[in-house]
């Protein structure tokens, strides 16, 4: 695409990482996603991301059309940077595109003793609470705390009920989505994960109103406003999509996509040994709670990703056919050997 | 209780907002609880609220053992001045009570053109998914963001699939709670309303693990430590509870509850009139979404409140009997006329 080499490590940094711990969804089987949207000018491969206003603690960053993958990053740097100096650091961001795995920016602080915090907003294809209309993206939140002898509280969650990833999993093995997943386009529940091609959308986290799905609206929106309202991006259904199957929204209110990267230091806050010692001891009392019936062990945030991460670093990653062929045949239209 | 005069105004004032805003569960039905506190030795009636650390954009804040509903205020306007000097401000307290409605304090920085958010954690009846133990509370998140034309956008959430409010309502009435809401103490789905004394929990957000409730958890733990962790209280099961049906945990591992804060100027972004502008058109292109069919609109976080609280300060507050009868009970303790 004409990247510098850095932003092309730091790039395939951002995918590989999500296929590591198991994300395959925001992995390499976004690549040619992404070439999509270069091949339709959407993505300026040498981007000049600059902060455009600041203070102390803040700064909004126009990423210059760049690949989120490039542009989150390097605004996750500056909110560090900002920690360094003042106890944390907020930057909001616009004029980017996809960011990939949410995790990864989150996670940016961990090796400095500073929390992460990491959101974006995406393609317009959840319905708030009783609406037929798909207004908000999936916009995840990413938390990635630091911890002394216990593995880092590492949490990525999708604000809707379930992420795009697992749909895709029902897809590909054509089975039913549980209800509170998706609706179909007059909003009523529907099982078919291919509901989305066909107008349908996905629902905000709480699945309905009586299981609480006012809320994961309320948590989509909170992404959407502070990433893109506080920063000039599009927000709501002007986002601009990187799924081929929606069109570009009119009349655009804003640049790109948006981002909200956070950096808390924790010595800001108290000593970060002490902090540490008190995390883990959080999470050793979280991992000896006792289980229902059938379980054997709670789940702490990051723990699968990051068993995953240690086995796919042993055994490798292993493609799906289609992913495999996407990668072939974008290194025979780029020119590059292909040897997988 | 011997609370200074500033300090009662003070906590009045939060207590009644909640009564206006229809949050009947935490507002003057709660002050009988607050005196049991009080009673017990657990509430310092004249805590000096210091800072114990702090840096340019961040402080922890040491709440003396006062009530939360005097703490929590002193504690965001803290990080309001903060925010003043470097963009942003964040406070996380130790030492602190039972803090009323999450969404009065994150309002206070609506007239300062500052987005405002207030966190906290709370009594143990929540089971992460898959245990059957009461580990964390309901720990509200609550975000005020600043508007132009339209009423300001004002989220108050519980990190569970319902609040503790909408379970003494399904008490009163003895109607069953639907699935997602309570387990019994074996970890099961359960429908009683009365489960929570029994040994039964809460649920996270999302209700079971097929419709995201470890997304609740990881909200519920991260309220839980960016208030308590961070600063010094207690977590999790540790947390000294509110209702008198939970014995104190032994061996505490911080001091009282935690809060925390978090103000964002507008400005340290972008010029807040253009903000509030684009806060408009959000607003406004929410409420015109199309709805399923049986429903007008779609919420937009803080309208139901609001609109009570127009109501009700035209028509006055109904207090349920037992509440009429506790507070009567309370001016007859404290020799104070009672003419309602």
């Amino acid at each position: 695409m004409g990247c510098s080499p850095s932003d092309a490590e730091l790039a395939t940094q951002v995918l590989v990482s999500a296929d590591l711990r198991g994300v395959d969804s925001h992995g390499v089987a976004r690549l040619i996603g992404y070439i999509r949207l270069w091949e339709n000018d959407r993505v300026n491969p040498n981007p000049l991301v600059k902060i455009v206003h600041e203070t102390p603690s803040t700064a909004v960053v126009d990423g210059d059309a760049g690949l989120g993958l490039v542009v989150a990053p390097k605004a996750m740097e500056i909110a560090m940077r900002k920690a360094e100096k003042c106890g944390t650091g907020w930057v909001s961001t616009k004029n980017s595109n996809h960011y990939g795995i949410a995790g990864y920016h989150a996670m940016m602080g961990l090796e400095k003793d500073m929390i992460g915090i990491s959101m974006t907003n995406a393609s317009p294809l959840v319905s708030p609470t009783f609406s037929t209309e798909r207004l908000l993206g999936t916009n995840p939140i990413a938390v990635a705390i630091p911890t002394g002898n216990q593995p880092p509280f590492v949490a990525d969650m999708a604000t809707t009920t379930a992420a795009n990833g697992k749909l895709e999993v029902l897809q590909r093995k054509n089975e039913s989505a549980p209800s509170g997943w998706i609706q179909d386009n007059k909003g009523e529940v529907s099982h078919d994960p291919h509901e989305l091609k066909k107008g349908g959308a996905m629902r905000p986290l709480g699945g309905d109103r009586e299981h609480g799905s006012h809320k994961g609206f309320i948590l989509g929106s909170v992404v959407d406003i502070f990433s893109a309202v506080l920063s000039g991006a599009n927000y709501g259904p002007w986002v601009p999509p990187f799924v081929s199957f929606l069109p570009m929204p009119e009349n655009p209110v804003g640049e790109g996509i948006g981002h909200f990267a956070g950096a808390m230091r924790i010595d800001a806050f108290r000593p970060a040994e002490e902090f540490k010692r008190e995390m883990d001891n959080w999470i050793e009392r979280f991992r000896k709670a006792e289980t229902v019936s059938g379980q054997n062990k709670i789940i702490i945030p990051g723990d699968p990703e990051r068993e995953m991460e240690l086995l796919r670093k042993k055994e490798g990653i292993p493609l799906l056919t289609p992913v495999y062929e996407d990668l072939k045949t974008l290194a025979e239209k780029f020119s590059i050997s292909f040897d997988l």
